[in-house]
């Protein structure tokens, strides 16, 4: 397959294949029909009315570019945050705010320092920069703080990626613990906290918008796509100084929001009484999946997130074909890259039908192995 | 204004403004409302009606993640086109895909080869990943062939920019032209075809599919925001060899693309009859623009896009007033940015509302300067 013969060493370099795959391939590649969509952390409660309402009065306009500037969105954002504007950073989806601070930070062959088996997103952006990833093991399926200090030091590295509460294990540290990993932060290292999950947690477990606010070396990102059930709308933010903010303008791409996406988020976000709603749905949802794996001999660990990791008790190649068996039945889930983490699977909270067809499967294909 | 104090060197030498002022910030700046907005080059005409309705039916999706496989579209595109699914790479509009393109061939101090006047947003993707730009006079008001083949040839470029239609100033080549030019470039030199305007123009100003599909160092790009109405729907495509659209699979947000977005643009492919329509009142409407130009002793220069690059006889700072006298009168228009194209302003085409208030406007403003 001839390709242009002048590419940069460094895209040249890197792998064509990608570990991405999507509930859609699956279906194509081994001819299932996905029942439960309950793998890739979505939220099937979904967004608020008034968001879907949004979506459709938007639709007639979307002949328009979005606002380059975001700056309603901005501001609504701003109000419910309590903090200024210039404090928010706009974008396609964390993903593409993470792809950004990669490339504002990294240099080729500069170290960046995240935990052993956290985002393979965050993870394929420092390849694709050409970054040098140094990770840390979670200790008892927590990212280990003092661990991540530590590489940070040691390598002099100018990036940390952190995940309260994290994925793919949906465990968490408290806000104090979090503060503290921030203030202990050399300022040449700048830290990533991504907080996709951080509706779905318990309120302690998030830092106060105010708590790091002043701190140029802190981005937190957020999203709309988790507990505000809009994935796909892509719609993320990150919150830092208004100088460490105004770096993403100098590389985003400045016409890169969707205009119906904007317009559901700005809709979403007056609508936290249907938010309120939503998380307590998720809640339930995972105590009931945490129901189901006990009453299948499995153990779930305790989680924040919208999702809840179940230890399968044995190794990654046991824990896959469990995933592989549920598929069978229609059921997607996923299940952590690594060890010691891939003895779990992770699965996604749901509506009352995906639990159903969790709790029919599961048992069939555990007697199955 | 404290930011991170360790971006990387070319991250910290960029400018933070940057030169995107969408019409809602000038509304906001300067207390004014747009009553016609023909400045982006948007098509107020709008997209199908069968795009429109499938975004509310997938309003309800979009707790999903859109396909990161993109594979119904390219599909879909592939069929249209005549070519292959492999040939064809997806992005959230063709900003996105200029950016990637210049990371995959552009480390910093490569010279990068456009004309001078040219896409702003593309030198912007260059100047963030720290290419020099090579820049060649228009000819006539149009793209200089040879002399771009030559500054390339000179410089060993690894990138050179060419819209054709051309982007501000409407006007195009045949394509034999263009064929001529792509067989023409050493194959270290990777030519970014950007045919956003493909659709507007006359047949024989578009080489076919198969004329440049096998060669490895051109992609053309093209999107869903002009002629199909849908620029804030964020869908673009390039076209390329499958060796070449692979590269795009390395560094891509392979979670970027909106569900609606996509769902739009199926739909809005679906419905040719709709799109050539449109393409009629695009023509209609730019002949209107130039009698309304003549009408008031200015010189209309043909186009092959959905605007009209007008020249106003004099300089850019009278062309400058020209644009802004128009915006007190809700009138949103755009000019070139740099001399001697700045001597135009460039009016997109739109419905017969506009047309009005443009038609009424014009008198009024050149009266009064």
């Amino acid at each position: 397959m001839p390709a242009f013969s002048r590419f940069t060493p460094l895209i040249s370099a890197l792998p064509a294949t990608v570990p991405f795959v999507g509930p859609e391939a699956i279906e194509r590649n081994r001819g299932l029909a996905v029942k439960a969509r309950i793998g890739a952390n979505e939220n099937g409660f979904g967004p608020s009315p008034l968001a879907i309402e949004a979506m459709c009065a938007a639709a007639g306009e979307t002949w328009k570019y979005a606002d380059p500037e975001n700056f309603e969105l901005k501001q609504a954002l701003a109000s419910h945050l309590g903090c200024a504007a210039d404090n928010i950073a706009i974008g396609e989806g964390v993903d593409s705010l993470l792809g950004l601070v990669v490339r504002m930070v990294i240099d080729p062959g500069l170290p960046v320092v995240t935990s052993f088996g956290a985002y393979p997103t965050f993870n394929f952006h420092v390849a694709g920069h050409g970054g040098r990833l140094v990770t840390v093991p979670y200790l008892d399926d927590r990212e280990n703080l003092e661990g991540l200090l530590e590489a940070v030091r040691r390598e002099n590295a100018p990036l940390v990626y952190f995940a309260n509460p994290d994925n793919p294990m949906g465990s968490w540290w408290d806000a104090d613990n979090i503060v503290a990993f921030a203030r202990a932060l050399p300022e040449s290292c700048l830290m990533i906290l991504d907080e996709a999950y951080c509706e779905t947690g318990p309120a302690d477990a998030t830092p106060a918008i105010s708590a790091l606010i002043d701190q140029p070396n802190v981005i937190r990102t957020r999203t709309f796509s988790k507990a505000y059930g809009m994935a796909g709308s892509r719609v993320g933010y990150a919150i830092s100084t208004p100088g460490t903010a105004q770096a993403f303008d100098k590389i985003r791409n400045h016409f890169g929001m969707n205009r119906i996406g904007v317009a559901a988020a700005l809709a979403a976000l007056k609508d936290q009484a249907y938010l309120s709603q939503v998380i307590d749905r998720i809640r339930d949802s995972r105590e009931r999946i945490a129901r189901v794996a006990e009453s299948n001999g499995l153990k779930p660990l305790p989680s924040a997130t919208n999702f809840v990791a179940i230890d399968c008790g044995r190794d990654g190649a046991h824990a896959r074909s469990i995933v592989d068996g549920l598929m069978e039945h229609g059921v997607f889930i996923r299940m952590p890259g690594v060890a010691p983490l891939n003895r779990c699977i992770r699965i996604s909270t749901g509506p009352e039908s995906d639990m159903v067809f969790l709790e029919e499967a599961l048992p069939k294909v555990l007697k199955n192995l």
